[in-house]
C-alpha cells in the first residue's frame, strides 16, 4: 500500500501501538453490553470505569464528572445545548476562532430565544481581553472558548477567561481537543464548568471523547433514554473505543512533555525552511502548540498546493479537516484580519508522535520543487 | 478467561469473523479522517461510502438515505428531537413499550410545549388498532412505533400502521434495532419517514448505528458542527465501525433466513423445556423475533434467578440490559398488563449465532437445578 508522509495529526491520529494492545481483547473475543448484569456485562462495566479513571487522571478531574460521548462534537454539542436547556434564554458568548461544532450549536440557540456574541481576535489569533471584557459586561449566561486553535494552535489564556465568567455567574465551557497530549491540560487549574476531550486526536481510536463536567452543572441530555454516563448521555458505551481514550489519555499525560519537545524541535526546523521560501507563517507572535504550524506562500493557492503535495507523497490540510469541503477560506485566518486572498493561500502542517526530521525535510524539498513549477505555471498565465 | 454460555444476544452480540476481517485494516494502521481531501483521507471516505451502499442495501434505502450516528439511541433522538425541531409543537405519539430511547426524547418534547401520548398494546404485547386509530383521529404530527420490542420479540405491523400516519400527514418513525438480522426489514415497504438501525445488535461493532430518512423530511442536527452526513450529524465519522457496520448489514440481510431457522428450532426447543417447569411464557400467542423468550416461574425472583444462572455459567437478562440497573419491573410487562409479582419474575433469553442444542439443553438444566433450590428455599422461608 501507498503511504505518503502523514503530516495532519490535528485532523486525526494513528492508534498509539500500546492503545491498539489495550483495545485488542475487546476486538478479539471480549464483548458485552456494560448495563448487563451478568460477566459479561461486569467485566464491560470494569473496563470503562478503569478508562474513566485514566481520563479523569489526565487532566485532574474526579472519575465521576468525566461523561463518555462519541466525540469531541457530541461533548460540544452537548455542552452548550445541554446547558442552555435548563437556563432561561440569555446571552451565549463563544469567540470568533471556535471550531464548527461549538459555533453551529452556539447558532442554534437562537431559535430558542437566545443572544449569541462572538468574541473577536488579535492578528495573530489570541482573544482580545478587552473584547472579552466588553462581553462579559452583558453577564453571558454561556462562554466556551478553546484552549487551543485547530488551524493556527494559539492557545488561549482560559483560566484567566474562566475567572471573569465564573465572577459573573456565567457558565464557561472549553473546548481542549486540540490541546490535550500537546501541552498540560488541567479541569480544576483552568476553572472551567465543562470541557471537552476526544480520542481520535491523541493516538486513540474515534468513537470516543468526553464531556468533563463540574457537578454543580445541570445540563438535559442531547441523546435520552436508558441513563447511561449519570442519565446524561444514554446509548450502549462502545467499550473498545471506551478503553483505547482511557489508555491514549493516560500516556498522553505522561508524555506530553517528550511528545512538546520533539514536535518543538521539528517545528523549529520546518518553519526556518519555511521562511527561506518566504512564507508567510501565521500567529508565529502567540503561544502555540509545539506541533501546528499554518502559513502561506503569497500568490500560491493552499488548496493546489496540498493537492500537489499529495501526489508527491505528503499530507497535510488547507485547513481544518471538517471544513475541507468547504470552498470558503479558513474563518479562523478571516476572524485575525487576514486578507481573503492570503488566507487562500494557507496551509495546515501538524506534526505527531511518528513526524521524523526527514518527513520535515522531504516535505520542504516537496514544497520547493512544487513552489518553482506552480511560480513558472502563473508567470506563464500572466 | 471463564466464558460463560451467552444467551443475551438481544443485549449485544459478538463481531462476526468476517464483520472483524472487514474492520481489521482499520484496527492495525489503516486511519484518515474522511473529510481530509489527501490520500488519507479519500480512503476514508472510499470505506464509509461502500458501508453506507452496504447499509441500505440491507433494508431496500437509498445510499443518501443514510444517515450514520453513533447507534440507535443517537439515531432515535435524532429523528424525534430533529423533526420536533422543525415543526410547530403538536402531538407526539409512541406506543407504550417503546425503549427508553424513543420514550425519554419523547417525554423531553413536553418542555417544549408538545403533548404526549402512549399507544396501549393488549395482553400479548401487540399495539391495539382501536387505541390506534383513535390517537390517529387527534392528528399527531410525530408517531414512533418499533418493528420488534427488546423484551418480548413481539412485531408489530408498522407498514399498517405507517399509512394511517402518512393519511393524516404525520411523520412515522420505527425502531427497528432488534429487528434487523432477525426478520427482513424492508424501508420502502414499511413506508416509514425514519427507521433506526444499529449495529452492534447484528455482530457489527458498538459506535454504530444509522437513521434512515426519507429525503422529504426535514431534520435539525443534534450533533451540529462540521456538516458530516448531510449537514444532520457532524464529527469525524468512526470509519472502522461504520466499515464493521456496513459488512453487519451485508451478512444480516444475506443470512437472515438460515439465522431464523436455526434460532426458531432452539427456541421451541427451550420453550418446551420451560413449559415442563410451569413457566409462563409472554407473548406466545403474538408474531415474535426467532430468537427471544420472555418468561417468568411464577413465585421466584427474576433478579435472584438471573444472579444464580449467571453463577451457574449462563448470561441471561431479568429485562433488557438499559434497564438492569433499575429495580422497576419491565415496563413492557406492566403495559400489557402483567401484574407487578409476575413481571418482577420475568427473564429474558435471547439466542444467536453461536447458540446451539447444548447451550439451550444446559440452560434448561441449570434452570432446573436452581429452581428445585429456589423454592426449597421458599418453601423453608415460609
Amino acid at each position: 500500500m501507498f503511504a505518503p508522509v502523514y503530516l495532519d495529526y490535528n485532523a486525526t491520529t494513528p492508534l498509539d501501538p500500546a492503545v491498539r494492545e489495550a483495545m485488542l481483547p475487546w476486538f478479539r473475543d471480549r464483548f458485552g453490553n456494560a448495563s448487563s448484569r451478568h460477566e459479561y456485562g461486569r467485566a464491560a462495566r470494569k473496563a470503562i470505569d478503569e478508562a474513566r479513571g485514566q481520563v479523569a487522571a489526565a487532566v485532574n478531574a474526579h472519575p465521576t464528572e468525566v461523561i463518555f460521548t462519541s466525540g469531541g462534537s457530541e461533548a460540544n454539542n452537548l455542552f452548550l445545548k445541554g446547558a442552555a436547556a435548563t437556563m432561561r434564554p440569555g446571552l451565549v458568548v463563544v469567540s470568533a476562532i471556535e471550531h464548527p461544532c461549538v459555533r453551529e450549536p452556539a447558532r442554534q440557540l437562537l431559535k430558542s430565544g437566545w443572544r449569541l456574541e462572538e468574541i473577536r481576535v488579535d492578528g495573530a489569533g489570541r482573544i482580545n481581553p478587552q473584547a472579552f471584557e466588553g462581553l462579559l459586561a452583558e453577564k453571558p449566561r454561556l462562554v466556551s472558548v478553546m484552549l487551543a486553535n485547530n488551524e493556527t494552535g494559539v492557545i488561549q489564556n482560559v483560566a484567566a477567561l474562566a475567572a471573569g465568567v465564573r465572577a459573573r455567574g456565567g457558565w464557561m465551557h472549553c473546548d481542549a481537543v486540540q490541546a490535550l497530549g500537546k501541552m498540560k491540560v488541567d479541569f480544576r487549574a483552568l476553572g472551567v464548568h465543562g470541557l471537552t476531550l476526544s480520542s481520535h486526536k491523541i493516538y486513540g481510536p474515534i468513537g470516543a471523547g468526553a464531556l468533563i463536567v463540574d457537578k454543580r452543572v445541570e445540563l438535559a441530555p442531547l441523546v435520552a433514554g436508558g441513563g447511561q454516563e449519570r442519565n446524561l448521555r444514554s446509548g450502549t458505551e462502545n467499550v473498545m473505543a471506551i478503553v483505547g481514550f482511557g489508555k491514549a489519555c493516560e500516556l498522553a499525560a505522561a508524555q506530553v512533555e517528550e511528545r512538546a519537545l520533539h514536535l518543538a524541535g521539528l517545528r523549529q526546523r520546518l518553519e526556518a525552511g519555511l521562511r527561506q521560501m518566504d512564507a508567510r507563517i501565521f500567529s508565529v507572535d502567540a503561544l502555540r502548540l509545539p506541533n501546528t504550524s499554518f502559513f502561506a506562500i503569497p500568490g500560491v493557492d493552499g488548496d493546489t498546493l496540498v493537492g500537489k503535495l499529495d501526489r508527491a507523497g505528503f499530507a497535510v490540510a488547507s485547513g481544518s479537516a471538517c471544513s475541507s469541503a468547504n470552498p470558503e477560506p479558513s474563518h479562523t485566518l478571516l476572524a485575525m484580519g487576514v486578507e481573503s486572498s492570503l488566507a487562500r493561500a494557507a496551509v495546515r502542517m501538524s506534526l505527531g508522535s511518528a513526524s521524523t526530521q526527514q518527513d520535515v525535510d522531504g516535505f520542504l524539498t516537496a514544497l520547493g520543487e512544487n513552489l518553482a513549477s506552480l511560480r513558472t505555471l502563473t508567470a506563464m498565465t500572466v
